[in-house]
């Protein structure tokens, strides 16, 4: 189901076969939270800029409208109309962000709407049906997600219950793969490498997840305060426990810089809101590092953000139109800066695939790895 | 340059030929402000739904980014990367209905920026000046705007005023068309009819402007308060005056019903901000009339907005996913939303040259005056 078709040192470049089409790795998802990609891009457009994968979310997708009326329209690759993969993040990170009043127990999480305010409880039972009705290709595993720093006893026992949920959620999915209604019947299950930044921890809690046999594994609860080299480090520790054979998926991470790390360290999924972010507040990614557009220089600037690129931006505007259009707050300025972002992304995994394919990984890496988060020098 | 290929009764289907290319009448032209369709809609896009000339604004453009720096960068058709034809309001109305602190003289107009506060001052040199700066296909006059209704003196003065204006308008773009560095030469000049709701004073300068021999002229004053009998009686009364060889531009308007009731009284050109205010809120035009997307019946419906509708829009999304959108403040609903209202409108242009031509436009008329503007009926 995944093969390894070349390594570079311990950067990998594989193939992950799906019943929804293939996924070349490394690979970047992008991000659509409710089933929409921000900044008005269409699913078309995401096919155009070279996306494999899209993300949708769990939490809010089963707010608004409702897992059962995205099941009754098909599940959300019909939904959206987007018919390549999707992986469907599992509400737990969603949970720990962004929901209030939460009480957590064995069964799982109570916790209030940031919508309307009404209580819902959600376990591992309830993230996978929710996931099996919106049948995207890869589901997560439901995880009690942390903050960093927190206590050891704290994350220790955060994580034996992760542990147990994951036993939960893989048995629940099973079930609901074998009946007879099911949309996606080849649903695969994620699980997530949880320990905050304790080694041992993140060490045991991968080796007991490992043992699961499940189709690939993520590493969550990083990007979650406790700064770069502590999360370089983290990634470090755990990925010789990772099993080889099977993807591995750093999730909510990052920079492109953040990226050449972690390919380097063995990760081959990706998935980051931060080029559409950084594109909404006008921050362009090019190859020769950030691009802030409100600059006054770019004002009059008939060149297109990044010479040589091949997104449909770049192709047709400049750098003072786009500029125009973000100070005007016309959305069409977001739309096309966020185009170009999310084409930079998915560009720069295919770049990574062709450096290890072709043995200079290491040499890319280091062109890249500061050069691309530097600000542009004119 | 401008041709009658048909007629039927008083409807016209024409042809204009401009330097940027042919515009088929009628025509609606699609509103881009500040250079940029609402909605996030790009100008590859306008071209996709069959948009023949996309108008931009004197007024805002002057503001942002500033028409010298358009200039800079060759105009706004190459500014905003659009090749066909632009028509570049005059700034008239927008002193009117935007800016504050308004003073108005027979040199021109004082007002504040609604953007940043600062006095300005626009007179009809001015405005040629700036439409000249952003080389627009064609250029309309500086006038007075007036809401509805107004007294009879005060109407009298600023049609007075208006036409003196146009004289200045005239002369003014004459010499920047045949300055050396201005961008297009050929830029047209449309003069526009005053006179509120005032059947002798819209005659008299009608009358009056036409003498000029001007290469088209519009309509204004209209839909602004005076309630659509009024604004139908003033059309059938000023038409007959207008010069039968030139296209004649109802400024403003309006609804397909507005616009079918218009051709029929021989207007040609059109524009509206409605296509895309509506789409903001979810309703959509429709060939059945019109559709709430935000009605809760349409929140399982896996059709698309309009059947047999060949927008990009409902070729790829259902009613259930836009209205998903739409609630859920995704920018996407709201541009898929507004490419299927332009295309509608530009379609319902097509549709209308096609009955002209084939005589059946008073058939064509009577089919869809009332049903295109009421609700769908499921």
């Amino acid at each position: 189901m995944f093969e390894i078709l070349k390594t570079d040192r311990r950067a990998r470049r594989g193939r992950f076969y799906t019943v929804h089409g293939v996924i070349e790795t490394p690979v970047f998802m992008n991000v659509g939270t409710a089933a929409a990609i921000k900044g008005g891009v269409s699913t078309r457009e995401l096919a155009e800029i070279g996306c494999q994968v899209q993300l949708s979310n769990t939490y809010h997708l089963h707010l608004r409208p409702g897992d059962e009326l995205i099941r009754e329209l098909g599940g959300v690759r019909s939904f959206m109309n987007w018919p390549r993969p999707v992986l469907t993040d599992s509400g737990g990170f969603q949970v720990y962000s962004l929901a209030k009043l939460r009480k957590i127990t064995d069964d799982g999480v109570y916790f209030s709407s940031h919508i309307d305010g009404r209580l819902i409880f959600m376990g591992p039972e309830e993230s996978m049906k929710i996931q099996s009705n919106l049948a995207s290709t890869i589901a997560m595993a439901f995880d009690e997600c942390i903050g960093n720093p927190a206590p050891y006893d704290y994350v220790e026992k955060a994580c034996e219950r992760t542990a147990r949920w994951l036993v939960r959620c893989r048995d629940e999915l099973e079930r609901l793969n074998s009946l007879p209604g099911t949309i996606n019947k080849h649903q695969l299950l994620f699980g997530i490498n949880q320990g905050g930044t304790y080694e041992d921890l993140r060490v045991r809690h991968m080796e007991r997840i490992a043992e699961l046999d499940l189709p690939g594994y993520a590493i969550g609860g990083l990007a979650v305060g406790e700064g770069l080299r502590e999360m370089y480090r983290i990634i470090d520790i755990v990925e010789p426990h990772m099993p080889q054979n099977k993807p591995r998926y750093l999730m909510g991470v990052g920079t492109p810089a953040d990226i050449l790390e972690a390919v380097r360290l063995g990760i081959d999924f990706f998935d980051c809101v931060l080029p559409a972010r950084n594109a909404r507040h006008g921050s362009l990614f090019t190859w020769q590092g950030k691009l802030n557009l409100l600059n006054e220089k770019y004002a009059r600037d008939p060149c297109p953000p990044d010479q040589g690129c091949g997104c449909p931006t770049c192709r047709s505007h400049s750098r003072a139109y786009l500029r125009h259009l973000i100070k005007a707050k016309e959305v069409l300025g977001m739309r096309l800066a966020v185009l170009h972002n999310l084409y930079f992304y998915n560009e720069l995994m295919l770049k990574i695939r062709g450096a290890i394919e072709n043995n200079y990984f290491e040499d890319f890496y280091n062109k890249y790895r500061i050069s691309l988060i530097e600000r542009v020098k004119d």
